[in-house]
């Protein structure tokens, strides 16, 4: 391993530990129930969060660097079991870094449906760019789940998918993108439901939504 | 700028800062999703959070200083998308020194179905003087929606409008008292939206209602 | 005023102060909706909640001490705007000692619709007895919202009831034991609430809520 | 008592003790309502929270030792009024090393209709390899709902029961366990019944469920 790609590591498995507090922050997980990792520029390697560890005892040295095949090059400990789904992804997307997935409530109640959510708020318009899709059931194990995530998301706006009877996961240009993109899945995930529990949704005209998402891309935060 | 104005920014930069921190205490906000803003007395300018910054790391000096025309006289980030709402409220509404905008998810569910919340609980005949209303779709850039806030709230008690498919505007007469309303209206719309999901709400007689209002704005709190 | 009942008072206003930490705790209360007084034994006083002072700047000097019919005796800032109430109360039944007011979400909620909650779970048969029984609409200021919480909890085990339209009321014979009365009624109204959104409720037959609140009173807790 | 039994309780009071902050982490309590226990290895005797103490008031020393027939043999508190259902637990189960008891709201609600909750979730397979059944309707005193605890779980492989009008009962092969188990139990009971109130659930298949928990139970976590 080259020193730069040493360092990039060692950054790296900083920013997915300290990433992982928004997690918690933000109420996405329960007990260990969910993880981040991030692609390492310049080689075909991720920094994944370690197996069934609790979030308050998570270290940067406890963070695992897997290929993109899911095998453990550097750590203690054993990766994610979801690390086959997060590598299919950074195989098969060469624009993504950050890869989420958790099980939030809300968001995770609309995959034990099987919907997806209608794109009905001017926030879920600037982010997902329209609906949040809906991806089939696919068992952990192997790449199904990656699969399903990839064939779900191509040719979607979306950063986010809602797995079927399972959860989120959500893909992002940066570690911290991705989990940005799961924050707000969430959000929209709680916000539908419970508009549509009082009642009918109104609609956004499709002109709407992209004159929204293309603005949102475009001009918002700090240059 | 006079020496005068300049104390009186400084002090608005602080207070609009500390303010946010309400924001987060009652979880009005997701991630960057909400923002406050004061007018500067005395002068044709506003204070307002910085564009996509998150909460913790808001300080005094990040918070923008723009003309109400939403021009940036003074500060070294890009304000507020919502930037144009706020001062078009300012241009039109002599009397608000404050307003506060978020995507708090009960009030948003009901701007999704497009729908007033009825006035239901002593608590918000106190505060609202009745029902808080809906106001129309309106994209953001430019006029549209600062138009129709004012459009909407004007001739109403409330200091709250729920802006369809969107979120929350409130007004008041300081960035406080905008906060304050800004909560309230999060705090009632979940009561009534829990209520109603339970039954046929029972509602309060008008001339209550009057009663209420006119007494919670002379005699609550400290003189 | 006596050294006895100075110093009773002095304790009771620390007493009084603490106490409103749980009502954060718990969530109860939005802004500063909801406030504790205490009956000061051996004279006719009760110790209460300045009006419309945040949670987070309480201090034992700033409750105020005031006789049986809401007149200040003792502080420098204004009393609860919902002082009569709790005095009438100390009035009208000795064997109370402490009286809390919230307008916590789910217990509004059923306020709203004017509905008594059920009693369909062990904790709620130990701690109320039965059912939590709704109040008539009564306006704030004067007798009227206390006449109403005396004349719905007069011959019956809870002590909260909830006043239509407008939030909780619960008594105890100390200020400690209202507080968990007003706690543990949000917790059923919002267990209730929840079990009866996804269908039909089971009731607790009579005979088993009474064995289950004789045996709570009589040996739950320390000796 | 040995030295090494002695060794024990001491390790199993702080142990203990310190899961109880899970509880209040997980918000599964409410005041003083739920309570965790564990056997101790090598004698007839558990390990429990004294009754009706605060969350923030527990100590190691303030826990309670018992013989697996309740009756206390060390300690300075009553133990907890939930004691006869732990140990008639310890006594039928052998396998079972802990014990937890919480009204957690979403599963008190499946359990005050008397309703199981059907398997509709990869993490629900995971962890309770099925549905998590409902018990019957058992007075507190004496052996009922120890046995009505045994007699549901004996050939389920789900390590949590929901008591008719009551609340939950988990076990596990330690104390941590059954606080996983109690605390996933509240998630899976609230994903569920958001799930379900938004429209059909979609069943996963019997293999499926099968072939997750085989596999979380094998490989999860760190070896």
């Amino acid at each position: 391993m080259s020193d730069t790609v040493s360092d990039t590591i060692a950054k790296l498995r900083r920013e997915v530990c300290q990433l992982h507090e928004q997690l918690t922050r933000w109420e996405l997980i329960t007990w260990t129930s969910g993880n981040i990792s991030a692609r390492v520029p310049g080689a075909d390697l991720l920094v994944i969060k370690p197996s069934g560890v609790s979030y308050d005892e998570l270290t940067p040295e406890s963070m695992v660097v897997t290929t993109l095949d899911g095998n453990v090059v550097d750590g203690n400990h054993s990766p994610s079991s979801d690390t086959d789904a997060h590598a299919y992804v950074y195989r098969a997307m060469p624009h993504v870094n950050g890869v989420v997935h958790t099980h939030s409530a809300y968001a995770t109640a609309w995959s034990a449906r099987g919907e997806s959510i209608p794109c009905v708020l001017t926030a879920m318009a600037d982010e997902f760019g329209g609906e949040i899709p809906i991806g089939p059931f696919a068992l952990i194990g192997g790449d199904d789940i990656g699969k399903a995530i990839v064939a779900t998301l191509t040719g979607h706006r979306s950063p986010a998918v809602l797995m079927r009877n399972h959860g989120v996961f959500t893909i992002g240009a940066s570690a911290k993108a991705a989990v940005k993109a799961a924050v707000m899945c969430e959000d929209v995930a709680r916000t539908v439901h419970i508009a549509r529990s009082g009642g009918e949704l109104v609609p956004i005209e499709p002109q709407h939504i992209d004159a929204l998402y293309e603005r949102y891309q475009g001009v918002y935060g700090q240059r």
